[in-house]
């Protein structure tokens, strides 16, 4: 797998064989995971990986609890479950996608839960030193065979999850990484045309080679009731939902 | 360029030959950046890409402005002048980049500033909506030859960059990203061992699978003067430095 062909073509993975993702395989993972650049190299992120100890089962039953108590109430509130939704339009899809994802939490074969050392109050920029490390992990599951997903679910459980693995004060839970092998396959993803994220000397404005290649097929931005300007009706199966 | 190879040995690229970065490349690396996942696929991530025109030059004064008065006091502060750094350790060759990364800045062949266009309140998890397609952008362009750095510096000139740009209320500019061809070469970025950025069931209890490969060579935590445990002395001359 080319690593410019990686890029254009990791999918958020929700639905798992089930299989373990091996030691060695975990291992390389990680360590790309870890290359990852961080302010000053600082290097604040961490990654408690959660496979198959007894942590790691009560970790997945309590992101899975808050993933379905949320999912239920995001798929009214975001619209996935309009009465529109033809049974084989992307958005029928990914609400099926979800439902299975929700509904199985506990049997995803790995669940990683990336981590921030904090030095310093927040700002916006903390997250450049650890979320680079978490697409650098998603990047690496793909170039495996493996794939995964990054959900903000945990968030609702934070507090559980602190007390249950020990997380120290001052460090935060950045989100929650589930990982496996795919059940269906990686591809192109979906995204609004180039022109309309990509600006040249002012906002809004498009450079001349803001062209999306040959093929590229687009998507709306978020899900089916989000209020921003829209390309294609119908979300992106294949792309992240960070929940 | 492998996927995985392409994410373990991306450097922070910040000497640049003087050449321009075409239309082609500039058209491939934003295409990658921007299918990076995002939070619901909302695709809240903008690009404005300041190459060579007017307010691209004007964008790279006040960001340089800034970097060098920040550098000025941040390598006191972080220690990088400190009087024990051999000329030839990894501390003092980082100090020589980062002063004529900011002596030269208004020469970086492109500036790209991501901005994220909110849709709620801040959180943590915004980042992960913005960061990805960064960490994308610098790794398609070390798959096409080129090589850049994401920077803070310009979040002192923020009020600056927005009203010469445009950028709207309500989108905020979250970082600064330098691309060029690399005068220098990428190759195994340095980091701290595994086994103290990665955990099993418990944090701070690393998993027996947490072992770097053969021939893997180490750096400290951030800066000279940073309170992190430390590997090794000195920073690492090839990782990424958000400024």
């Amino acid at each position: 797998m080319g690593l410019l062909a990686g890029l254009t073509t990791t999918r958020a993975i929700r639905r798992y064989r089930d299989e373990p993702v091996p030691a060695e395989a975990l291992r390389a993972i990680l360590f790309a995971a870890t290359r990852a650049p961080s302010g000053s190299n600082r290097q604040p992120f961490r990654f408690v990986v959660l496979a198959d100890g007894p942590n790691a089962d009560a970790a997945k039953r309590l992101v899975g609890d808050a993933a379905r108590r949320i999912w239920q109430t995001k798929q009214h509130t975001d619209g996935y479950d309009r009465a529109d939704a033809e049974p084989a339009s992307p958005r029928a899809r990914l609400a099926r996608t979800m439902r299975h994802y929700v509904d199985t939490f506990e049997q995803v074969p790995v669940l990683i839960l990336p981590c921030l050392v904090r030095y310093r109050e927040p700002t916006l920029m903390e997250g450049a030193s650890v979320y680079p490390a978490c697409q650098n992990l998603l990047l690496a599951a793909r170039a495996l065979g493996y794939g995964g997903a990054l959900t903000g679910f945990g968030l609702a459980v934070d507090a559980e999850l602190r007390a249950l693995l020990d997380v120290p004060e001052g460090t935060v839970i950045a989100g929650a990484i589930t990982l496996g092998r795919p059940a269906g396959q990686h591809g192109p993803v979906r995204r609004r045309p180039l022109a309309e994220l990509v600006y040249g000397e002012t906002w809004g404005e498009a450079p001349a080679w803001a062209i999306d290649p040959p093929g590229t097929t687009f998507t709306a931005a978020g899900p089916p009731n989000a209020t921003e300007t829209r390309s294609v009706p119908g979300p992106d199966a294949g792309a992240g939902t960070a929940g």
